[in-house]
């Protein structure tokens, strides 16, 4: 076990927004630099949800991990892989499913939850109901010492800590128990007030142009009670404001202050110039995205070499244990 | 798709007896000879009861192993090979799993009527419910044309040919539907009359010496019905004789009827007489045992070699299944 061991996944649903950049992306640069860190396309849980729906998977996948490469994430540093080009997941899954009690897995408070809210979908399959099992297996494979989650996820990491529990008791001290590094990520606002979703349809993306991103920041709705051009606004109360003040340098903060309670500057003028900053910010990651995409061999070539340094790391996990089941 | 391919497994439960000779690997030996036979120790399910006492699964397997190399399994002409050593089971039972309903493994007959035999083991575990993913990943993982079944192990087969359907019919046509060939084996008696099992303590192992083997056909029951010597007595009614009359020419037999019937014979005399034919038949059988016993990496090479092939196959089908998914 190394206690500097981090795993963490995220299911390929797609192109990743502002919200991952400042949410999951954040976290991970800053891991990164103190940490061992093994970050992981989930594409084996999208089948959890998604089993009748795989076409985009592997496009997805591909667009997420250019994401995370552009926006920070240095594969020199961390190993950064595909779950399904790593078969000993699947194994210790197996292994896994034979100790833990279908129980654990129905009081699981996500799954009905989950059920009901994909109520259009039919997700009564083995696989969704397994799904903490294949996600314990994720992160003990690696014998991970931390695993970055929210508050909504301690439920699942639990989970997975008895079932290292579990084995361990069973057969032999194999599995330290990951422990929960708890991450407060900001809300960030969509374009219509909301949090950004892909599913709001109210996202900006990393991987779209500046130009794009200008436009959708132009159709932000600002103070609604500043009605007139000349009367007096207030940022607080202007949903462009909220998302685009995490790009705005303090100086230029006071400057809005300043010139929308003054009626000194106009919505559209101002909207205009907050699009200046996120734009710039994403500047250098987004150029270094399309460098990325320029060489297409390229994030393969990271995600087989990643792939194969996750796999040599789980296959001696694996002999451990199968040492340990005596198999 | 080989339509001339089988695939068969055993959980390595330890030490075969005559139930196993004249059942499974009677029927083993006369397929290899017309199928591609793919034959296998099933570790991983043993799993699926005993995940809590796997102290013996190695050892049962590799005695389990010796046992079909010696009694007749040609690995020259078959595929001998260890489940756990083929990862692309596990692979494949993870995708399985994520399109088979729980419902389907609820009503599974055996199931319940499992959990209640073995009342005092707690078979409430995930990989328990879910042993007819990992049978279906088995037997399809081959692309299997047929599988040699009883006629209780029928629903399990449905269950397999359920989950290829839903697979072809999900993604495209990978899996043939595995055909059950039915097969009928002799019941075999053990020592006491009853069928011979493990379990009764009433077992001739193929691995026993001559004779441990004399001595407890000379502890079987004969014709309860003659008393004394000079009764005369009926063959039919003697459980020694319902066992060893497998081993026993046709005039030799002719000649046990005529001599118990007269009561030229005496039960000790005949049992001894019977023992011998017994004897003989396992005769070269067990000295082919004790030669792979002498070399004792040779069943191992054996295991090696076989999953190696087995493995090769296998990873065809799921470069095909990965494609299919589009993973």
């Amino acid at each position: 076990m190394s206690d500097k061991r981090i795993v963490s996944g995220m299911r390929p649903t797609g192109k990743l927004h502002l919200g991952h950049f400042h949410g999951v992306l954040a976290n991970w640069r800053e891991l990164q630099e103190a940490y061992e860190c093994f970050f992981f396309a989930a594409d084996w849980h999208s089948l959890t949800t998604e089993y009748d729906n795989t076409a985009a998977i592997r496009q997805n996948t591909r667009e997420m991990v250019l994401d995370w490469l552009a926006f920070g994430v240095d594969p020199a540093k961390s190993t950064v892989f595909l779950q399904s080009h790593v078969p000993q997941h699947a194994e210790l899954n197996l292994i896994l499913s034979m100790i833990t009690p279908v129980s654990w897995l129905e009081r699981n408070p996500t799954y009905k939850e989950m059920q009901e809210n994909l109520a259009t979908k039919d997700l009564s399959t083995f696989g969704f109901l397994g799904y903490p099992v294949l996600m314990a297996s994720d992160i003990i494979v690696y014998k991970a010492a931390k695993v970055p989650v929210g508050h909504d996820q301690l439920p699942h990491l639990e989970i997975t800590r008895e079932i290292a529990r579990r084995f361990n008791y069973l057969y032999r001290e194999v599995f330290p128990e990951p422990a929960a590094l708890l991450t407060e990520t900001p809300k960030v606002l969509g374009l219509d007030g909301r949090k950004m979703s892909k599913s709001y349809g109210n996202a900006i993306y990393l991987s779209e142009s500046a130009d794009e991103t200008r436009k959708k920041v132009m159709t932000m709705v600002t103070d609604t009670q500043r009605v007139r051009r000349s009367d007096p606004g207030e940022p607080d109360r202007c949903v462009a404001f909220s998302l685009n003040r995490l790009y705005i340098p303090n100086e230029k903060k006071a400057e809005i202050y300043e010139g929308c309670r003054s009626a000194a500057i106009g919505c559209v003028e101002c909207k205009k110039l907050q699009a200046e900053y996120l734009v710039e910010t994403l500047a250098p990651f987004r150029a270094r995205r399309e460098e990325l995409t320029v060489h297409p061999s390229l994030v393969d070539d990271i995600i087989e070499a990643g792939s194969a340094r996750a796999s040599a790391v789980a296959a001696e996990t694996m002999a451990e244990v199968r040492d340990a089941i005596q198999l």
